[in-house]
Protein backbone atom coordinates (compact mmCIF):
# COMPACT_ATOMS: atom_id res chain seq x y z
CA UNK A 1 0.00 0.00 0.00
CA UNK A 2 1.10 3.35 -0.63
CA UNK A 3 2.41 5.58 2.40
CA UNK A 4 -0.06 8.24 2.99
CA UNK A 5 1.62 11.55 4.94
CA UNK A 6 -0.04 13.09 8.00
CA UNK A 7 -1.32 15.77 6.18
CA UNK A 8 -3.12 13.34 3.98
CA UNK A 9 -4.48 11.25 6.55
CA UNK A 10 -5.94 14.10 8.83
CA UNK A 11 -8.82 15.77 6.50
CA UNK A 12 -10.20 11.90 5.89
CA UNK A 13 -9.83 10.90 9.51
CA UNK A 14 -11.94 14.12 10.31
CA UNK A 15 -14.33 13.68 7.89
CA UNK A 16 -15.09 9.85 8.76
CA UNK A 17 -15.37 10.39 12.34
CA UNK A 18 -17.63 13.38 12.32
CA UNK A 19 -20.05 11.89 9.62
CA UNK A 20 -20.67 9.23 12.43
CA UNK A 21 -20.78 10.52 15.92
CA UNK A 22 -21.02 8.99 18.77
CA UNK A 23 -19.74 5.27 17.39
CA UNK A 24 -16.68 3.66 17.97
CA UNK A 25 -14.20 3.28 16.14
CA UNK A 26 -10.95 1.30 16.42
CA UNK A 27 -7.19 2.42 16.08
CA UNK A 28 -6.87 -0.59 13.62
CA UNK A 29 -9.75 0.30 11.25
CA UNK A 30 -7.40 3.57 10.81
CA UNK A 31 -4.45 1.75 10.98
CA UNK A 32 -5.89 -0.80 8.15
CA UNK A 33 -7.01 2.11 5.99
CA UNK A 34 -3.91 4.42 6.17
CA UNK A 35 -0.95 1.71 6.50
CA UNK A 36 0.01 3.62 9.36
CA UNK A 37 1.23 2.36 13.17
CA UNK A 38 -1.51 2.60 16.22
CA UNK A 39 1.49 5.07 17.46
CA UNK A 40 1.21 7.63 14.44
CA UNK A 41 -3.24 7.31 14.31
CA UNK A 42 -2.86 7.84 18.14
CA UNK A 43 -0.66 11.15 17.48
CA UNK A 44 -2.88 11.89 14.62
CA UNK A 45 -6.53 11.85 16.62
CA UNK A 46 -4.70 14.11 19.34
CA UNK A 47 -3.95 16.65 17.07
CA UNK A 48 -7.74 16.46 15.38
CA UNK A 49 -8.72 16.68 19.31
CA UNK A 50 -6.55 19.69 19.58
CA UNK A 51 -7.93 21.24 16.58
CA UNK A 52 -11.61 20.67 17.23
CA UNK A 53 -11.13 21.60 20.44
CA UNK A 54 -9.53 24.89 19.78
CA UNK A 55 -12.38 25.58 17.71
CA UNK A 56 -15.51 24.40 19.32
CA UNK A 57 -16.12 21.53 16.57
CA UNK A 58 -16.89 18.91 19.65
CA UNK A 59 -14.92 16.31 21.17
CA UNK A 60 -12.69 13.71 20.35
CA UNK A 61 -12.15 10.96 22.58
CA UNK A 62 -9.96 7.86 22.98
CA UNK A 63 -11.32 4.69 24.82
CA UNK A 64 -9.40 2.42 26.50
CA UNK A 65 -9.78 -1.48 26.95
CA UNK A 66 -11.12 -4.28 24.66
CA UNK A 67 -13.76 -2.15 23.46
CA UNK A 68 -12.01 0.55 22.94
CA UNK A 69 -10.98 2.65 19.91
CA UNK A 70 -12.19 6.62 18.96
CA UNK A 71 -14.99 8.08 19.10
CA UNK A 72 -16.74 11.99 17.90
CA UNK A 73 -18.95 13.49 19.69
CA UNK A 74 -20.26 17.01 18.51
CA UNK A 75 -20.78 18.83 22.08
CA UNK A 76 -21.31 22.35 21.89
CA UNK A 77 -19.53 24.70 23.94
CA UNK A 78 -21.81 26.27 26.79
CA UNK A 79 -21.00 29.58 24.18
CA UNK A 80 -22.10 28.15 21.26
CA UNK A 81 -25.30 26.78 22.83
CA UNK A 82 -25.61 30.54 23.79
CA UNK A 83 -25.10 31.45 20.74
CA UNK A 84 -27.30 29.06 19.11
CA UNK A 85 -30.52 29.61 20.67
CA UNK A 86 -30.19 33.52 21.38
CA UNK A 87 -29.95 33.03 17.20
CA UNK A 88 -32.90 31.14 16.98
CA UNK A 89 -35.13 33.38 19.44
CA UNK A 90 -34.31 36.51 17.07
CA UNK A 91 -35.41 34.36 14.38
CA UNK A 92 -38.72 33.18 16.07
CA UNK A 93 -39.37 37.02 17.22
CA UNK A 94 -39.74 38.29 13.59
CA UNK A 95 -42.71 39.80 12.83
CA UNK A 96 -45.63 37.82 11.02
CA UNK A 97 -44.88 34.33 12.60
CA UNK A 98 -48.06 35.00 14.73
CA UNK A 99 -51.19 32.77 13.56
CA UNK A 100 -54.52 33.52 14.27
CA UNK A 101 -55.36 31.46 17.87
CA UNK A 102 -52.25 32.21 19.29
CA UNK A 103 -50.12 29.95 17.39
CA UNK A 104 -46.34 30.20 16.48
CA UNK A 105 -45.54 29.54 12.74
CA UNK A 106 -42.49 27.37 13.05
CA UNK A 107 -42.45 24.76 10.04
CA UNK A 108 -39.71 27.10 8.26
CA UNK A 109 -37.11 26.72 11.60
CA UNK A 110 -38.35 22.96 12.68
CA UNK A 111 -37.39 21.66 8.90
CA UNK A 112 -34.24 23.82 8.22
CA UNK A 113 -31.45 20.86 8.43
CA UNK A 114 -29.05 22.97 9.69
CA UNK A 115 -31.10 24.25 12.41
CA UNK A 116 -32.44 20.51 13.13
CA UNK A 117 -28.62 19.64 13.37
CA UNK A 118 -27.64 22.28 15.76
CA UNK A 119 -30.73 21.69 18.21
CA UNK A 120 -30.31 17.82 17.89
CA UNK A 121 -26.41 18.16 19.16
CA UNK A 122 -27.14 20.59 21.96
CA UNK A 123 -30.19 17.81 23.28
CA UNK A 124 -28.07 14.74 22.58
CA UNK A 125 -25.25 16.22 24.33
CA UNK A 126 -27.45 16.47 27.86
CA UNK A 127 -27.93 12.67 27.26
CA UNK A 128 -25.14 10.83 26.24
CA UNK A 129 -24.29 9.75 29.53
CA UNK A 130 -28.17 8.60 29.61
CA UNK A 131 -27.22 5.72 27.39
CA UNK A 132 -30.80 5.98 25.35
CA UNK A 133 -31.47 3.23 22.76
CA UNK A 134 -33.52 5.18 20.41
CA UNK A 135 -35.37 8.72 19.89
CA UNK A 136 -39.53 8.53 20.05
CA UNK A 137 -41.16 11.76 18.29
CA UNK A 138 -44.49 11.73 17.08
CA UNK A 139 -45.21 13.15 13.62
CA UNK A 140 -44.94 15.61 11.83
CA UNK A 141 -42.96 19.24 13.24
CA UNK A 142 -40.77 17.10 15.80
CA UNK A 143 -39.24 14.39 13.23
CA UNK A 144 -36.26 17.20 12.11
CA UNK A 145 -35.10 17.73 15.32
CA UNK A 146 -35.58 14.41 16.18
CA UNK A 147 -33.91 12.85 13.90
CA UNK A 148 -30.84 15.02 14.18
CA UNK A 149 -30.87 14.18 17.44
CA UNK A 150 -30.72 10.17 17.58
CA UNK A 151 -27.97 10.99 14.57
CA UNK A 152 -25.50 12.96 17.14
CA UNK A 153 -26.45 9.80 19.38
CA UNK A 154 -26.22 7.32 17.19
CA UNK A 155 -29.64 5.46 18.03
CA UNK A 156 -32.37 4.66 15.38
CA UNK A 157 -35.55 7.26 15.39
CA UNK A 158 -38.66 5.94 16.33
CA UNK A 159 -41.88 7.67 15.03
CA UNK A 160 -45.28 7.44 16.18
CA UNK A 161 -48.21 8.17 14.00
CA UNK A 162 -51.77 9.84 14.49
CA UNK A 163 -53.17 6.70 13.22
CA UNK A 164 -51.87 3.51 12.30
CA UNK A 165 -51.20 2.78 8.82
CA UNK A 166 -51.19 -0.46 7.03
CA UNK A 167 -47.55 -0.26 5.95
CA UNK A 168 -46.52 -0.28 9.94
CA UNK A 169 -47.80 -3.58 10.95
CA UNK A 170 -49.40 -4.81 14.31
CA UNK A 171 -49.27 -1.56 16.05
CA UNK A 172 -50.21 -0.43 19.63
CA UNK A 173 -52.59 2.40 19.90
CA UNK A 174 -53.38 4.55 22.95
CA UNK A 175 -55.69 7.66 23.44
CA UNK A 176 -54.21 10.59 25.12
CA UNK A 177 -55.31 14.38 26.29
CA UNK A 178 -54.46 16.73 24.06
CA UNK A 179 -54.39 20.62 23.49
CA UNK A 180 -53.90 23.15 26.27
CA UNK A 181 -57.02 25.08 26.67
CA UNK A 182 -59.59 23.24 24.25
CA UNK A 183 -59.02 19.60 25.07
CA UNK A 184 -59.55 16.76 23.49
CA UNK A 185 -58.48 12.98 23.03
CA UNK A 186 -56.40 11.78 20.44
CA UNK A 187 -55.18 8.34 19.52
CA UNK A 188 -51.61 7.62 18.93
CA UNK A 189 -50.09 4.46 17.27
CA UNK A 190 -46.51 3.15 17.14
CA UNK A 191 -45.82 -0.16 14.99
CA UNK A 192 -45.28 -3.32 17.76
CA UNK A 193 -42.12 -4.18 16.00
CA UNK A 194 -40.22 -0.44 16.43
CA UNK A 195 -39.57 -0.43 20.26
CA UNK A 196 -38.51 -3.78 22.38
CA UNK A 197 -39.20 -4.07 26.25
CA UNK A 198 -36.45 -2.83 28.43
CA UNK A 199 -35.00 -0.18 25.69
CA UNK A 200 -34.15 3.40 26.95
CA UNK A 201 -36.04 6.18 25.10
CA UNK A 202 -35.07 9.97 24.65
CA UNK A 203 -38.32 11.11 24.00
CA UNK A 204 -37.67 14.79 22.01
CA UNK A 205 -40.76 16.59 20.02
CA UNK A 206 -40.72 20.47 18.70
CA UNK A 207 -43.17 22.17 20.90
CA UNK A 208 -45.14 21.80 24.27
CA UNK A 209 -47.62 23.96 25.55
CA UNK A 210 -49.82 21.44 27.62
CA UNK A 211 -48.04 19.09 27.46
CA UNK A 212 -50.45 15.92 26.71
CA UNK A 213 -48.63 14.74 23.59
CA UNK A 214 -45.58 14.46 25.63
CA UNK A 215 -46.99 12.22 28.37
CA UNK A 216 -48.84 10.33 25.50
CA UNK A 217 -45.28 9.18 23.95
CA UNK A 218 -44.56 8.40 27.77
CA UNK A 219 -47.39 6.32 28.25
CA UNK A 220 -46.79 4.81 25.36
CA UNK A 221 -43.11 3.53 26.08
CA UNK A 222 -44.76 2.60 29.39
CA UNK A 223 -47.04 -0.20 27.16
CA UNK A 224 -43.54 -1.28 25.74
CA UNK A 225 -42.17 -1.57 28.77
CA UNK A 226 -39.35 1.09 27.95
CA UNK A 227 -37.96 3.11 29.98
CA UNK A 228 -37.90 6.92 29.37
CA UNK A 229 -34.39 8.53 30.12
CA UNK A 230 -35.83 12.19 29.12
CA UNK A 231 -38.48 14.20 27.45
CA UNK A 232 -37.33 17.61 25.76
CA UNK A 233 -38.43 20.16 23.34
CA UNK A 234 -37.14 22.75 21.00
CA UNK A 235 -39.95 25.54 22.35
CA UNK A 236 -42.37 25.37 25.28
CA UNK A 237 -44.86 28.24 26.24
CA UNK A 238 -44.52 29.86 29.68
CA UNK A 239 -48.45 29.54 30.31
CA UNK A 240 -49.64 27.25 31.65
CA UNK A 241 -46.95 26.48 34.22
CA UNK A 242 -47.99 23.23 35.33
CA UNK A 243 -47.47 20.74 32.15
CA UNK A 244 -49.40 17.61 31.64
CA UNK A 245 -45.76 16.09 31.50
CA UNK A 246 -42.82 16.29 34.44
CA UNK A 247 -39.10 17.49 34.27
CA UNK A 248 -39.17 17.95 30.36
CA UNK A 249 -36.36 19.61 28.96
CA UNK A 250 -37.17 22.93 26.63
CA UNK A 251 -34.39 25.08 24.71
CA UNK A 252 -36.53 27.88 24.42
CA UNK A 253 -39.20 29.82 26.17
CA UNK A 254 -42.49 31.35 24.28
CA UNK A 255 -43.86 34.18 26.61
CA UNK A 256 -46.56 34.91 24.36
CA UNK A 257 -47.49 37.38 21.88
CA UNK A 258 -46.95 41.38 21.49
CA UNK A 259 -50.64 42.06 19.67
CA UNK A 260 -50.05 45.22 18.67
CA UNK A 261 -46.97 44.17 16.42
CA UNK A 262 -48.11 40.47 16.25
CA UNK A 263 -44.37 39.75 17.52
CA UNK A 264 -43.64 36.83 19.72
CA UNK A 265 -41.72 37.08 22.74
CA UNK A 266 -39.67 34.17 22.87
CA UNK A 267 -36.35 33.43 24.80
CA UNK A 268 -33.94 31.03 25.81
CA UNK A 269 -34.20 28.74 28.65
CA UNK A 270 -32.75 29.88 31.74
CA UNK A 271 -30.48 26.70 31.62
CA UNK A 272 -29.15 28.44 28.40
CA UNK A 273 -29.18 32.20 29.13
CA UNK B 1 -3.28 35.47 17.24
CA UNK B 2 -1.28 32.56 17.86
CA UNK B 3 -0.24 30.67 15.02
CA UNK B 4 -1.46 27.42 14.04
CA UNK B 5 0.32 24.47 12.32
CA UNK B 6 -0.95 22.87 9.37
CA UNK B 7 -1.42 19.36 11.49
CA UNK B 8 -3.88 21.76 13.74
CA UNK B 9 -5.78 23.22 10.76
CA UNK B 10 -6.66 20.37 8.41
CA UNK B 11 -9.01 18.36 11.13
CA UNK B 12 -10.95 21.93 11.87
CA UNK B 13 -11.32 23.03 7.99
CA UNK B 14 -12.55 19.27 7.09
CA UNK B 15 -15.10 19.33 10.04
CA UNK B 16 -16.23 23.06 9.07
CA UNK B 17 -16.55 22.44 5.23
CA UNK B 18 -18.13 18.82 5.53
CA UNK B 19 -20.47 19.94 8.14
CA UNK B 20 -22.23 22.23 5.63
CA UNK B 21 -22.69 20.95 2.02
CA UNK B 22 -22.54 23.02 -0.74
CA UNK B 23 -22.15 25.82 1.20
CA UNK B 24 -19.65 28.24 -0.53
CA UNK B 25 -16.72 29.13 2.47
CA UNK B 26 -14.60 32.42 1.31
CA UNK B 27 -10.81 31.84 1.97
CA UNK B 28 -10.64 35.03 3.50
CA UNK B 29 -12.73 33.36 6.13
CA UNK B 30 -10.17 30.60 7.09
CA UNK B 31 -7.42 33.14 6.86
CA UNK B 32 -9.06 34.75 9.27
CA UNK B 33 -9.96 31.80 11.27
CA UNK B 34 -6.15 30.57 11.76
CA UNK B 35 -4.34 33.29 11.26
CA UNK B 36 -2.71 31.65 7.40
CA UNK B 37 -2.63 33.25 4.11
CA UNK B 38 -4.48 32.55 1.48
CA UNK B 39 -2.31 30.93 -0.29
CA UNK B 40 -1.80 28.45 2.80
CA UNK B 41 -5.32 28.08 3.12
CA UNK B 42 -5.27 27.37 -0.84
CA UNK B 43 -2.71 24.53 -0.28
CA UNK B 44 -4.63 23.02 2.54
CA UNK B 45 -7.77 22.88 0.83
CA UNK B 46 -5.80 21.23 -2.16
CA UNK B 47 -4.40 18.53 0.75
CA UNK B 48 -8.36 17.88 1.73
CA UNK B 49 -9.49 17.60 -1.09
CA UNK B 50 -6.94 15.21 -2.27
CA UNK B 51 -7.48 12.78 0.85
CA UNK B 52 -11.29 13.19 0.53
CA UNK B 53 -10.78 11.84 -2.92
CA UNK B 54 -8.94 8.93 -2.36
CA UNK B 55 -10.68 7.61 0.51
CA UNK B 56 -14.24 8.21 -1.65
CA UNK B 57 -15.73 10.68 0.91
CA UNK B 58 -17.04 13.46 -1.37
CA UNK B 59 -15.35 16.07 -3.29
CA UNK B 60 -13.78 19.85 -2.09
CA UNK B 61 -14.65 22.53 -5.11
CA UNK B 62 -12.52 26.11 -5.50
CA UNK B 63 -14.65 28.33 -7.02
CA UNK B 64 -12.78 31.27 -8.86
CA UNK B 65 -14.14 34.58 -9.25
CA UNK B 66 -16.01 37.54 -7.14
CA UNK B 67 -18.35 34.92 -5.64
CA UNK B 68 -15.66 31.99 -5.19
CA UNK B 69 -14.79 30.29 -2.42
CA UNK B 70 -14.59 26.51 -1.63
CA UNK B 71 -17.54 24.03 -1.07
CA UNK B 72 -17.48 20.72 -0.11
CA UNK B 73 -20.09 18.18 -1.95
CA UNK B 74 -20.90 14.85 -0.02
CA UNK B 75 -21.14 13.17 -3.82
CA UNK B 76 -20.35 9.61 -3.80
CA UNK B 77 -18.74 7.49 -5.82
CA UNK B 78 -20.84 5.12 -8.71
CA UNK B 79 -18.70 2.03 -6.27
CA UNK B 80 -19.77 3.54 -3.08
CA UNK B 81 -23.51 4.49 -4.38
CA UNK B 82 -23.77 0.51 -5.67
CA UNK B 83 -22.61 -0.55 -2.52
CA UNK B 84 -25.07 1.21 -0.26
CA UNK B 85 -28.09 0.23 -2.64
CA UNK B 86 -27.25 -3.58 -2.92
CA UNK B 87 -26.92 -3.53 1.10
CA UNK B 88 -30.53 -1.51 1.17
CA UNK B 89 -31.67 -3.91 -0.86
CA UNK B 90 -30.33 -6.65 1.01
CA UNK B 91 -31.97 -4.92 4.56
CA UNK B 92 -35.09 -4.90 3.13
CA UNK B 93 -35.32 -8.81 2.26
CA UNK B 94 -34.90 -9.76 5.63
CA UNK B 95 -37.34 -12.42 6.02
CA UNK B 96 -41.05 -10.45 8.20
CA UNK B 97 -41.09 -7.64 6.04
CA UNK B 98 -43.91 -8.59 4.11
CA UNK B 99 -47.36 -7.14 6.10
CA UNK B 100 -51.03 -7.73 5.26
CA UNK B 101 -52.08 -6.20 1.99
CA UNK B 102 -49.27 -6.74 0.41
CA UNK B 103 -47.04 -3.66 1.87
CA UNK B 104 -43.36 -3.50 2.83
CA UNK B 105 -42.43 -2.41 6.22
CA UNK B 106 -39.45 0.22 5.80
CA UNK B 107 -40.22 2.66 8.64
CA UNK B 108 -37.23 1.81 10.50
CA UNK B 109 -34.94 1.78 7.25
CA UNK B 110 -36.70 5.44 6.47
CA UNK B 111 -35.86 6.66 9.71
CA UNK B 112 -32.35 5.78 10.69
CA UNK B 113 -30.00 8.52 10.48
CA UNK B 114 -26.98 7.17 8.56
CA UNK B 115 -29.62 5.43 5.96
CA UNK B 116 -31.47 8.66 5.40
CA UNK B 117 -28.29 10.77 5.06
CA UNK B 118 -26.36 8.38 2.56
CA UNK B 119 -29.31 8.28 0.38
CA UNK B 120 -30.18 11.92 0.80
CA UNK B 121 -26.43 12.29 -0.51
CA UNK B 122 -27.13 10.12 -3.69
CA UNK B 123 -30.32 12.12 -4.42
CA UNK B 124 -28.36 15.54 -4.13
CA UNK B 125 -25.96 14.40 -6.00
CA UNK B 126 -27.83 13.79 -9.15
CA UNK B 127 -29.54 17.26 -8.94
CA UNK B 128 -26.71 20.15 -7.86
CA UNK B 129 -26.20 21.08 -11.81
CA UNK B 130 -30.54 21.72 -11.72
CA UNK B 131 -29.73 24.56 -8.56
CA UNK B 132 -33.00 23.58 -7.08
CA UNK B 133 -34.22 26.44 -4.18
CA UNK B 134 -36.07 23.97 -1.91
CA UNK B 135 -37.18 19.85 -1.06
CA UNK B 136 -40.38 18.90 -0.95
CA UNK B 137 -41.98 16.32 0.41
CA UNK B 138 -45.43 15.11 1.70
CA UNK B 139 -45.92 13.51 5.41
CA UNK B 140 -44.54 11.19 7.34
CA UNK B 141 -42.37 8.58 5.99
CA UNK B 142 -40.01 10.77 3.31
CA UNK B 143 -39.26 13.09 6.12
CA UNK B 144 -35.86 11.71 6.81
CA UNK B 145 -34.83 11.20 3.32
CA UNK B 146 -35.51 14.24 2.41
CA UNK B 147 -34.26 16.35 4.94
CA UNK B 148 -30.79 15.21 4.42
CA UNK B 149 -31.54 15.68 0.75
CA UNK B 150 -31.82 19.20 1.48
CA UNK B 151 -28.96 19.01 3.94
CA UNK B 152 -26.39 17.84 1.14
CA UNK B 153 -28.11 20.37 -1.06
CA UNK B 154 -28.01 23.37 1.51
CA UNK B 155 -31.88 24.34 1.02
CA UNK B 156 -34.92 24.48 3.10
CA UNK B 157 -37.17 21.56 3.44
CA UNK B 158 -40.95 22.17 2.55
CA UNK B 159 -43.47 19.56 4.11
CA UNK B 160 -46.97 19.17 2.80
CA UNK B 161 -49.84 17.67 5.34
CA UNK B 162 -52.30 15.47 5.40
CA UNK B 163 -54.69 18.43 6.59
CA UNK B 164 -53.54 22.31 7.22
CA UNK B 165 -53.45 22.74 10.85
CA UNK B 166 -53.76 25.98 12.78
CA UNK B 167 -50.15 26.24 13.22
CA UNK B 168 -49.71 26.11 10.00
CA UNK B 169 -50.96 29.76 8.95
CA UNK B 170 -52.85 30.11 5.52
CA UNK B 171 -53.04 26.82 3.33
CA UNK B 172 -53.00 25.58 -0.02
CA UNK B 173 -55.50 22.77 -0.29
CA UNK B 174 -55.27 20.47 -3.27
CA UNK B 175 -56.79 17.10 -3.36
CA UNK B 176 -55.04 14.43 -5.47
CA UNK B 177 -56.00 10.81 -6.29
CA UNK B 178 -53.97 8.13 -3.68
CA UNK B 179 -53.41 4.57 -4.25
CA UNK B 180 -52.73 1.78 -6.55
CA UNK B 181 -55.57 -0.02 -7.01
CA UNK B 182 -58.14 1.04 -4.41
CA UNK B 183 -58.40 4.43 -5.54
CA UNK B 184 -59.34 7.40 -3.41
CA UNK B 185 -59.26 11.28 -3.16
CA UNK B 186 -56.94 12.60 -0.47
CA UNK B 187 -55.94 16.34 0.75
CA UNK B 188 -52.98 17.90 0.76
CA UNK B 189 -52.31 21.05 2.49
CA UNK B 190 -49.03 23.63 2.52
CA UNK B 191 -48.60 26.77 4.16
CA UNK B 192 -48.93 29.35 1.53
CA UNK B 193 -45.72 30.68 3.18
CA UNK B 194 -43.67 27.66 2.75
CA UNK B 195 -43.30 28.14 -1.07
CA UNK B 196 -42.38 31.74 -3.24
CA UNK B 197 -43.71 31.48 -7.40
CA UNK B 198 -40.57 30.95 -9.73
CA UNK B 199 -39.01 28.88 -7.12
CA UNK B 200 -37.60 25.35 -7.96
CA UNK B 201 -38.52 22.43 -6.19
CA UNK B 202 -36.62 19.06 -5.82
CA UNK B 203 -39.66 16.13 -4.57
CA UNK B 204 -38.43 13.41 -2.74
CA UNK B 205 -40.34 10.68 -1.01
CA UNK B 206 -40.25 7.76 0.21
CA UNK B 207 -42.19 5.18 -2.00
CA UNK B 208 -44.05 5.13 -5.08
CA UNK B 209 -46.84 2.57 -6.49
CA UNK B 210 -49.38 4.29 -8.20
CA UNK B 211 -47.75 7.92 -8.03
CA UNK B 212 -50.41 9.55 -7.15
CA UNK B 213 -48.80 11.19 -3.97
CA UNK B 214 -46.31 12.28 -6.24
CA UNK B 215 -48.21 13.68 -8.86
CA UNK B 216 -50.13 15.68 -6.19
CA UNK B 217 -47.11 17.93 -4.98
CA UNK B 218 -46.00 18.22 -8.67
CA UNK B 219 -49.92 19.71 -8.94
CA UNK B 220 -49.13 21.91 -5.80
CA UNK B 221 -46.13 23.00 -7.02
CA UNK B 222 -47.89 24.54 -10.06
CA UNK B 223 -50.46 26.11 -7.91
CA UNK B 224 -47.49 27.90 -6.37
CA UNK B 225 -45.87 28.96 -9.20
CA UNK B 226 -42.71 27.01 -8.57
CA UNK B 227 -40.85 24.67 -11.43
CA UNK B 228 -40.08 21.35 -10.03
CA UNK B 229 -36.65 20.12 -11.40
CA UNK B 230 -37.22 16.73 -10.44
CA UNK B 231 -39.17 13.73 -8.74
CA UNK B 232 -37.50 11.11 -6.33
CA UNK B 233 -38.04 8.23 -4.12
CA UNK B 234 -36.17 5.09 -2.10
CA UNK B 235 -38.39 2.48 -3.45
CA UNK B 236 -41.20 2.10 -6.24
CA UNK B 237 -43.40 -1.31 -7.28
CA UNK B 238 -42.32 -2.62 -10.47
CA UNK B 239 -46.15 -2.47 -10.88
CA UNK B 240 -48.13 -0.64 -12.30
CA UNK B 241 -45.39 -0.13 -14.47
CA UNK B 242 -47.01 3.11 -16.02
CA UNK B 243 -47.33 5.83 -12.82
CA UNK B 244 -49.79 8.80 -12.52
CA UNK B 245 -46.64 11.02 -12.21
CA UNK B 246 -43.66 11.08 -15.59
CA UNK B 247 -39.65 11.05 -15.11
CA UNK B 248 -39.28 9.78 -11.33
CA UNK B 249 -36.07 8.72 -10.10
CA UNK B 250 -36.01 5.72 -8.50
CA UNK B 251 -33.30 3.95 -5.93
CA UNK B 252 -34.76 0.44 -5.30
CA UNK B 253 -37.53 -1.26 -7.24
CA UNK B 254 -39.62 -3.69 -5.13
CA UNK B 255 -40.49 -6.38 -7.60
CA UNK B 256 -42.89 -8.03 -5.08
CA UNK B 257 -43.18 -10.57 -2.38
CA UNK B 258 -42.29 -14.14 -2.18
CA UNK B 259 -45.43 -15.13 -0.52
CA UNK B 260 -43.68 -18.80 0.63
CA UNK B 261 -41.88 -16.64 2.86
CA UNK B 262 -42.51 -13.56 3.40
CA UNK B 263 -39.72 -12.67 1.74
CA UNK B 264 -39.92 -8.75 -0.63
CA UNK B 265 -37.97 -8.81 -3.80
CA UNK B 266 -36.10 -5.75 -3.57
CA UNK B 267 -33.17 -4.47 -5.95
CA UNK B 268 -31.07 -1.51 -6.98
CA UNK B 269 -32.98 -0.19 -9.70
CA UNK B 270 -31.62 -0.42 -13.47
CA UNK B 271 -28.73 2.59 -13.44
CA UNK B 272 -27.35 1.67 -10.40
CA UNK B 273 -26.82 -1.78 -10.48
Amino acid sequence: MEKIKRSERLGAMARILTESPNRIHTLGEFCELFGAAKSTVSEDIDLIDHSFAQFDLGCVETLAGAAGGVRYRPVPSPARVKRVLSELSERLQEPGRMLPGGFLYTSDVTSDARTAQALGEILAAAYYEKQPDLVLTMETKGIPIALMTARALDVPLVIARRDSRAYEGSAVKINYIAGGGNERIETMALARRAVKAGQRALIVDDFMKGGGTLQGMVDMMREFQAEVVGVCVMISTAQPEEKRVQGARSLLVLDGFDRANGRANVRPAEEYR
